[in-house]
């Protein structure tokens, strides 16, 4: 007979799936958005070792290295699969590649045509790599750390698709949904399908909760975000629990501002990841009541360290406490963050 | 006997300045914020004559013209002074200059000792070719045109002199916010006092209405919203009224999201400027309600134009009609859109 598994190897037990899933733990769980990453020396010298951005993404074992390197740094209550939310386009079939100090670029999708081109058919294939990535890093986990899987939100990758790069408005992919709605509503829908495949092969693979990021969201009036994010979010949500209802899954809507309300009453996410301006004691009242919250440490905070981080810290701890809440930044961490400071904000997660 | 001066020349009768007093005007006044600007031809022909863009904004004459273009073109219900927030940076002595292609440049404010180099006192004497292109206005302008004079809110204008520049997230300023609050606050207490005496060295040039643009306020946690926003932003607006109680003044909080609400119950602004993101339904009820709105366009729908443009236009209008507003774009207008849009834009107001 085998023995009884240890109490912390039960997923339902984990702390970061406890709180995701409505209960108030505390202290609360953490983990850290872009928490692998170049503002660790292990993770740059894997990373010169790799050569492309890419081939990390897609050399299993580098990519399951890298998400370890800052849980055996900080023992953070989830690792989430180090990879980028470029990878849907790239199972897709669209040329996507990273230039060094640029970062990066696409072959843009230059007409509503040409999602025609997009090949969602083989992005299991295309992707398996990454697959294979989870269920080595499913292996090597301790066995009270969650694994997160994650996508892109369709409108973001979409502006990636479309602008064929990184930009600081978005203009085409804006212009493309008011000029042809029903032309960008093709490549959303395509986004949609893709996007729940690939989810769901991250959760075949052993992810336990997902985290969709639609980083560019805070860019529209509330109608065009209603349709170009809410919507594709909760359908996505909405697919995947349809397979597995047990799935937490976790929606930032980056920018939402009021529209954070809306996101919590209607997309059927569990938890919410708030941006670092969301104010505190609005979102424990419209958002915190109705679902877990996760968030949302300004990250240069983080960067400066001292007592500006240890005030900061302090006043979200003291916002969520008694409810459903993950610890977490407002936005990823900052290449030039000192190491130390994120030990500083772990002692003081330990002893809240 | 002096003959009686027509209805339209008495300032309390102008549309703009009846809907910034709380009048539900209809159809609404309108303006755009950078109508004066690169989509206009005649305003790049201005501009390749004046030579540097600095010699645009301090030579009265050309100020004066490039501020009236778009008025010739579209008769919007306000003018707003040609100028640049960077202004008040050069009023104090900070080197200011702008790179063809890259935007603007400071001589970066090393620390916060260089504070102590800032020369308020010679202000209103280095700036004065503003002031006379705003005595300037005030005698072209139709009768019934406002004229709206305008600053950086401190945060803005401080993030700038820290960086040196443009910057994607203006993270030196916001380091240095965090990490000495004390010597920050020194900057901005400055930027507050030289930004009174700016804006009310342009009311006494013939300014009806004032808006300060805090443009990057929407990068804050709440706390430091409050204090390196809201409350510059309070206490500019208590020493204009306490000289001008009859001055409106319009804040433009972009990206306060949430915070929009706080703005409108403790800033003591007439109106506050929404961004484009700012939800229809959510600002009538919490803001309008409250105090006159302004806004709040996509600039990408006037720059697709059709029936994206009317469909935008549109639901503003139905949002807002019955209360106290003014149309215009939720942030400034593009150098790409083309002029018949905003024809298209007028003659669906004033239809409305």
């Amino acid at each position: 007979m085998a023995p009884p598994r240890p109490v912390g190897s039960r997923p339902a037990d984990k702390k970061f799936l406890r709180a995701l899933r409505g209960e108030a733990v505390w202290p609360p769980p953490v983990w850290l958005m872009r928490q692998a990453g170049r503002y660790l020396p292990e993770y740059r010298a894997t990373r010169a070792a790799a050569g492309d951005f890419l081939d990390l993404c897609l050399t299993p074992e580098l990519a399951v290295e890298v998400t370890l390197q800052p849980l055996r740094r900080f023992g953070f209550d989830a690792a989430i699969l180090f990879s980028d939310i470029l990878m849907v386009p790239h199972g897709l079939g669209q040329k996507v590649w990273f230039e060094e100090g640029v970062g990066p670029r696409l072959e843009p999708l230059a007409s509503p045509a040409a999602v025609a081109t997009l090949e969602p058919q083989r992005l299991r294939e295309r992707l398996s790599p990454v697959f294979e990535a989870v269920r080595g890093l499913k292996a090597a986990l301790l066995a009270e750390t969650a694994l997160i899987g994650f996508a892109g939100a369709p409108w973001t990758v979409a502006s990636y698709m479309i602008e064929g790069g990184s930009s600081r408005d978005f203009q085409k992919g804006r212009a493309w949904a008011y000029g042809d709605p029903e032309g960008f509503q093709g490549l959303i829908d395509l986004l949609v399908e893709a996007t729940v495949d690939y989810l769901l092969a991250q959760v075949e693979a052993g992810a336990e909760a997902l985290q969709i990021f639609d980083s560019w969201s805070g860019i529209w009036p509330d109608s065009e975000f209603r349709r170009w994010c809410l919507e594709p979010a909760r359908r996505i949500v909405a697919a995947v629990k349809a397979v597995h209802p047990d799935i937490p899954v976790i929606l930032f809507p980056r920018g939402a501002g009021v529209l954070y309300r809306e996101v919590a009453e209607e997309s059927g996410a569990d938890a919410l990841s708030l941006d670092t301006t969301v104010p505190l004691d609005w979102a424990r009242a419209e958002l915190q009541s109705r679902l877990c919250v996760q968030g949302n440490l300004d990250p240069v905070a983080l960067i400066v360290g001292g007592a500006a981080l240890d005030r900061q810290a302090r006043r979200i701890l003291e916002a969520f406490r008694g409810g459903p809440f993950v610890f977490n930044l407002g936005h990823g961490i900052d290449k030039t963050t000192p190491p130390g400071h994120v030990e500083q904000l772990m002692a003081l997660l330990r002893a809240a």
